[in-house]
Formats: C-alpha cells, sequence, structure tokens
C-alpha cells in the first residue's frame, strides 16, 4: 500500500486546523524593515519554532545582528536524501492601510467567486503562507507514519523583506550545519490556478557603468561642431553597436555559454499560450525587442540582453543650450543564462567599447555587480520527480519555467553551500503579494500541501 | 590726388586725441545687464550724440524700454551709396574686480611687450574701441574734406551685452529711417595680429528636442528584458543612424542647399595654418569629428553639422538600478551653411527619427528656434573693395573667414532691414573681452581707424 494515500488523506481532514495555525501566524505583524515591529519578528520565529517542536522538529530561534532565522532538523531513514526547506516569515509593511478592505493582520476566508476561496491578509501568500504548506506536509507525515521520508532541514529568515543582509554571514557561518542535497525555496508561484510550476532557471547579471569623456571642457557648438568630438555621439555610436538588425548582441565571445533550449522545452512554453500580445499588451507594447525568431517566453526566460538602464549627458534641462558636453555615461545591464561567465561578458564589453572610442578621447567603466545564470539540468532525475508530483495532484501538468530575474537566495545557496535549488511555489500573479489586500488561494494552500507531500514521496522514492 | 591720402594723414596726427576721447567713453560705467548702471548706460548715449553733433551729425538719443539707442546720419555725395554702421556701447559687468591689474574703468596706454602697446579697460576692446575707429574716420573726413564719401547712418546698442531685448522691436518701428545698402559691424576679430579678416558666413542653426516613449511605465530590466522595447537603445540607435562612417550626415536632403566652398577660398584657409592640432589641441583632442577629407576651418566654417547637446533616459543617479525607462530624450542641433532651409531641415530630421521608431512606440518633438545661414556672396563687388582697402592697410592680405556660430544682429539687419552686413573687426584672441584685464591693442585702435578710412573710400569708389 502507499505511504502516500493516507498523508493525503490526514492532510484532507486537517485543512481547518491548518487554517487555524496559519491564521495564528499571519496575526504575528512580522514587518521587517520597521524597527518598531522587531518584537514581532522575534514572536514569529519563536512561534515557528514551538510549533516545529510540536512536530518532532530540533528547532531553535538562532540569532543575527538583525532578525532571528530559524533552523530545524528531523532525521530521515538511511540513504534517502536530506533537503533543505527555505522560506521567510517576515513580511512587507501594509501601507497604504486605507486601502485594505479587512485589517491586514486579521486574516479570513473570503470566497470572492463562486467556488474560490481565498485567505486575506499580510503574509498569507508572501511567504507564511507558502511555508507553512511544507510544514503541514510534514505534520501530516510524522502523524501518519511516525518519520519524514527523508531528512530535513528547514531555514526560516526574517529578513527576506528588507535585503536579507544576515543571511549570507549566517550560511557561511553555518555551512556545515544547513548543507543538504538540494535546497527547495517556496517564494514563487503556479503558472496559473490550474498549472503548477517549477523555475528551472534564473538569469544573471553584469552591470556596468561607463563615461565617455572628448574635449577638456564643454564647448560651444558654434565655435567646435563639426571639429570637436561629441561623448553622446560616441556614446550613441557604442551603445547602437551593441545588437544587430536582427536583435542579436554582437559583442565579440557574447554567446559563449549561451546552450539552445531543448525543443521539447520550447514546446512546452509555446504551449503556455503567451505571446507577444500577451505579454506586452499591459504594458502598452506589442513587439519584442529581443533576437527575432524566438518566443516571447524563451526570450524573458532563456536568452540573454544587454539593456540600456540609464543615459545621461550636456545640457538636459528646460529650453536648449548649444553645448557639447566634455563626457557622456550610460548604465549598461546584461542578464545572463546558461554558462555565459559574468567577468568574461564584462571584459568583452569594456574591450568592445574601447574599440570604438577615438584615439582623442576615453572611456572609464565602473563595475556594478555580476553574478552567472543558475541554469538546473532540464533532465535532472529530481527535477523529473518533482515535476511528475506536482503534474499528478494539479489538472494540468506541471511546466518547467524559468524567471527573467534573479533570487539572490538561490545564488547564495549555490555560492555557500554549494546546493542547487528546486523553487516550487503555489502564488498567484493576482495574490497582490507587497500591495494592500494581498490574499493566497485556499486551493493553493490546500493543494500545495498535497504538493509537497507528493514531492517529498516521490524523491524519496527516487532518491 | 587721391582724397584718401590726408585722411590717413589726419587720423595719425589726431591719434592722441582720439584716444582721449575713448578713454572718455571707457571711463562711463555703462554696464547694460546691472539696473544700478542705467544712469551710465543713458550718460554713454548721450556723450556719443554729443561727440557725432560735434562732427556733424545729427544725432539722437532714442528711448526703448530698455537702455536707449543711438541713431545718427549724416548725407553723402548723390549716387554714393548708403552705409549703416552698427556698434555697442554697453560693456560687459566687471566681476571678479580683484583680479583686475588696474580700475576697469580708468583706460590706460601700457606697454606689454617692447613695441607693443594696449589701451587696458572695460569695453577698450568690445565694442567702445572698435565703434570708436568708425567715428574717428568720419571726424577726419569731415575734417579734411568738409564732408563724407558716402550717406552714413549709425546705429549704437546698449544692450548689446544683456541680451538685446530691445533691438527687434526698434529696427521694425525705425526700418524705414535705417534701411541703407548695407550695414558694417564692427564687433568681430583679426586672424591675428598682422592679418586683417571679413566674416563672410555665419552658421545658420535648427535646434530640436526629441523623446522617444516606449511602455507605459518603466519595467524591470529582468523581467521585461528582452521583450519590451528600450527607448534608450531606440534613441541611441536614431542618433548613430544620423552621421555615416565619413562623418556625413545621413538624413535625406539634409545636403540639399550646401554649396562647395570655391577652392581659391579654401586655399586663404588653408594658407593661415590652422590644423586640427593648433585647433583642438587647446580643449585636449586632436582628431576632427566632422566629414572626413576637409580641413578644419572648412568643418567649422562652411560645413554643416548635427550635433547631440544632451541626452537623458532611465535611472542616472548614484549606483544601479536595473530599469527599462519608459522613455528617452536627446537634444539635437544642426549647423546650417549656404542655403540650408531650416522648416526643410527640421521637417527630414523628423521623419528620419520617425522612420526608425518601432510601430509599438512613439516619439514627440520640440522645436527649439531655427535661422539660416549668413552666406555673403564671395565674389560681391563690394566684399572685393573692403578686402583690398584692408590688404592696403595691414602687413598681410586680408581673409575671408567664417564664424561657426551665429550673430544675431546679423540676421536681424537680413530679416527686419533686407541688408546684408559686412563684419570687419579688429580685436584680437587675446582681447579678453568679458574678462579681467581687457585690452585693445593700439596698433588695432591706430590702423582700425586708417582701416575704415580706406574701407569708406572703396567703397565709395566702387559704388
Amino acid at each position: 500500500m502507499s505511504t502516500l494515500a493516507p498523508v493525503l488523506d490526514r492532510l484532507d481532514g486537517n485543512l481547518d486546523k491548518s487554517l487555524t495555525r496559519l491564521f495564528d501566524l499571519v496575526r504575528i505583524k512580522s514587518i521587517s524593515t520597521d524597527p518598531a515591529y522587531a518584537s514581532d519578528c522575534r514572536k514569529a520565529a519563536e512561534w515557528l519554532v514551538a510549533d516545529l517542536k510540536s512536530i518532532g522538529f530540533e528547532a531553535s530561534v538562532r540569532d543575527t545582528p538583525g532578525h532571528p532565522m530559524v533552523v530545524a532538523h528531523h532525521e530521515g531513514p538511511a540513504g534517502a536524501p536530506h533537503v533543505l526547506f527555505y522560506g521567510h516569515y517576515d513580511v512587507q509593511p501594509v501601507d497604504p492601510i486605507e486601502l485594505w478592505d479587512a485589517d491586514p493582520f486579521d486574516p479570513r476566508l473570503k470566497e470572492i467567486e463562486p467556488g474560490r476561496k481565498v485567505i486575506t491578509g499580510r503574509g498569507a501568500s508572501d511567504d507564511k503562507g507558502q511555508l507553512m504548506l511544507f510544514v503541514e506536509a510534514c505534520r501530516a507525515w510524522k502523524e501518519v507514519h511516525g518519520s519524514l521520508p527523508c531528512k530535513v532541514t528547514l531555514l526560516f529568515e526574517g529578513e527576506e523583506e528588507s535585503g536579507s543582509p544576515s543571511l549570507k554571514p549566517f550560511l557561511e557561518a553555518n555551512a556545515e550545519e544547513l548543507k543538504a542535497d538540494f535546497a527547495m525555496v517556496c517564494d514563487t508561484g503556479m503558472w496559473d490556478r490550474e498549472t503548477p510550476a517549477i523555475s528551472v532557471a534564473l538569469r544573471g547579471l553584469v552591470g556596468e557603468e561607463l563615461t565617455v569623456r572628448a574635449a577638456n571642457r564643454d564647448l560651444h557648438s558654434g565655435e567646435y561642431g563639426g571639429a570637436a568630438a561629441n561623448p553622446i555621439r560616441i556614446l550613441a555610436s557604442v551603445l547602437a553597436d551593441i545588437h544587430d538588425e536582427s536583435g542579436r548582441i554582437t559583442i565579440p565571445g557574447f554567446y559563449d555559454g549561451v546552450e539552445e533550449t531543448p525543443s521539447q522545452i520550447l514546446k512546452s512554453w509555446e504551449n503556455l499560450g503567451e505571446t507577444a500580445e500577451t505579454f506586452l499588451g499591459p504594458v502598452g507594447l506589442s513587439i519584442p525587442s529581443g533576437e527575432k525568431g524566438r518566443s516571447i517566453l524563451e526570450l524573458v526566460w532563456a536568452r540573454p540582453t544587454a539593456e540600456f538602464n540609464g543615459i545621461s549627458g550636456g545640457y538636459t534641462g528646460k529650453g536648449f543650450k548649444t553645448v557639447i558636453a566634455a563626457e557622456a555615461s550610460a548604465k549598461v545591464s546584461f542578464r545572463l543564462v546558461h554558462k555565459q561567465d559574468p567577468a568574461a561578458i564584462r571584459s568583452a564589453f569594456r574591450k568592445f567599447v574601447e574599440d570604438r572610442i577615438p584615439a582623442d578621447c576615453s572611456v572609464e567603466f565602473h563595475p556594478h555587480g555580476g553574478s552567472p545564470a543558475i541554469q538546473l539540468s532540464y533532465d535532472s532525475p529530481f527535477l523529473a520527480s518533482a515535476r511528475q508530483a506536482l503534474s499528478d495532484e494539479w489538472t494540468k501538468p506541471a511546466v518547467m519555467i524559468a524567471m527573467g530575474g534573479s533570487i539572490p537566495i538561490v545564488g547564495d545557496f549555490q555560492k555557500f553551500l554549494g546546493m542547487e535549488s528546486l523553487l516550487v511555489g503555489f502564488g498567484l500573479s493576482d495574490d497582490r503579494i507587497h500591495s494592500p489586500n494581498e490574499k493566497y488561494d485556499l486551493s493553493s494552500f490546500h493543494k500545495g500541501q498535497r504538493s509537497w507531500a507528493r514531492i517529498l514521496d516521490a524523491l524519496t522514492r527516487k532518491g
């Protein structure tokens, strides 16, 4: 007989109790960015520790220079994998409070359309609701079997909404204790209400600021126009050279380490039905700006970019000034995918620019961060297990998606603990996280618990 | 016997007296921009009227909403041309006063190197010294011959250093009275201490501001990079397209009305010995930015340009922001030559830009002024006469030069009085006009008087 089925039954039977627990946690005003709520943050950490201890975890509140971490451990059977589950108990501020339909710290169950119930309150989705899914799944396993199917470490942070200042030092200082076979991060969303998603790729980033200098002072464009180099013209020309007609980036070596996305993955993305119109329409656009011949999702999920984030030079006030500026600057960033090397990209970019600066002018660079892309192997067996588990739970099969931006924790786990992360979450795009009237669908809360139970089961069997 | 020779002798003999008169005028603190000196400005105008009346001019102080004009008339022989001579009696402020070696309003004669004497004081060169040259030439003609060789109208302005707010209305209101065969403007310089110059061309100007708009709000470059149009990229690409590899402007029709400068003029400019190194060296540059294969003087004097005077978009503060901006702007100006039509250039530029804006983006234009170039005909007989007269006076032959920028009065004379201007002046590049320790070479003051006497004589004989 399946070990999973009774766990799922238990989750179904305990739904009301699990809701009560989530409501208790949501009531704690753990706003990390506002020092006035420091004791609430600690209270949330203590609440979690007490709850985890009641399940049988060895759990403790761990002080940091900021808000505390919660770390908990539970043994698993010999030979089973060891997973680290990450979530955060802190929440965003609630301003503007007058836009909330109800007290953000008095969570409720509300029917927003026939048959669709949601949990309202700050943190209902981000990330208290999401982290409790896994706790509830563990609780049910323990209640049914007296054990967990694998070794579990939990790490709940209290500063995610305020820049995670204590996280890196904590990971470094406690690397031995926290290291597991892989991490599971529950801070992302589903593709839609019927389709669960696993984020398998996050783009990396290289930021550069460049300043082109020409004459040793601002010049009059009547007196010097046609004679003196114009740094805005040079800068515009350099930036314009970075993309070719097809939207491809022309910097030599830029595509080193970029892989073609497997055709079955591309096919699955196509099946999601996202088009340039649906993706860009809400922001008033319709034509993809990236490489021609690739779908909109491939462009933002699996292709590198060069974007110009800021530019300035010369006279930019009201009216007109016939000046040839002494210098002009731009901020440029590259989103990286697959195995692109941030250091190599930075150096190739600088050479590309330097090659285009006239001999009597100069350019100065200032670096702004660099991190490689995160790319899980599409054919990893634990990814396949998780995907199957999710597909078994939901109406539609799970999709492997990517994210155009980065989630710092994933890079930190890789860097400090040498672990890959499985990004699974059950948020929906209408959850209004960080905004008034945050909510979490009851179906996310219920089927999310069942999903984690299934994933634990599936990983164990493959592990 | 020549009518000119005794006039020149008279000027030589009266040099000390003419210096005394200039000193008297320089002592009047006619700083137009500072209301505290309004009565000094009027005093300068009254001083000039009195002096001109003493020569036999019908002269008057003419009120304006600002500082007064001086207008004076003197008849000439039937059939002789009628010339309008323009100068300005107002001067720049003297700050920082502590950098002056002597009281700016206590003019002196000072030997700055063996055999080189200069007149020091605010306005000694700009423009009191220059305007008195012509007055002295007229005085000598009158003293010697009892008459002037042509009909002369004088217009001395008191607001040139503060934007000439009253000039246009005054020209319009008094067009009939002021209209002459041509104007003579003495507010420019010599090529060097031995070489007199006539400015025969001034470039025109078209200013445009453009704003490229893409998404309806700022976007996150992780989420939208590779998908959403980036207005900085579009703007950079448009600006980069404006010049080709050879520095030529690619806007269709841009060169309509641009003429090739006659080879003998180019040759005479070459003989001036100005190179890219001598012209650009002082501002820290060495490579001309304009059309390849043309001399540095041709580039700034006789070729049109497109210059980018300002650019802005996205995040330009300290640090970095991974934003794709909703819009980006630039200020662009074109210097025009010969018969280029400002309206046609503006409209060709706008079409050029619009052709390069993606269908889901937009561009908005804001005009900033437009004026055609001023170009005297190189083969006009009165230019030839003036050139010969100057060449007769100075060590080296007069050169016909041009100016990269504009002198508004020249356009105003053309527009309101339908007159061309002869731009002859005897300032030197080291006169420090607008700065502390302004000076005017005694040779400019002496030979400048003689030069105007010669020009009047030459014009009359050709007239």
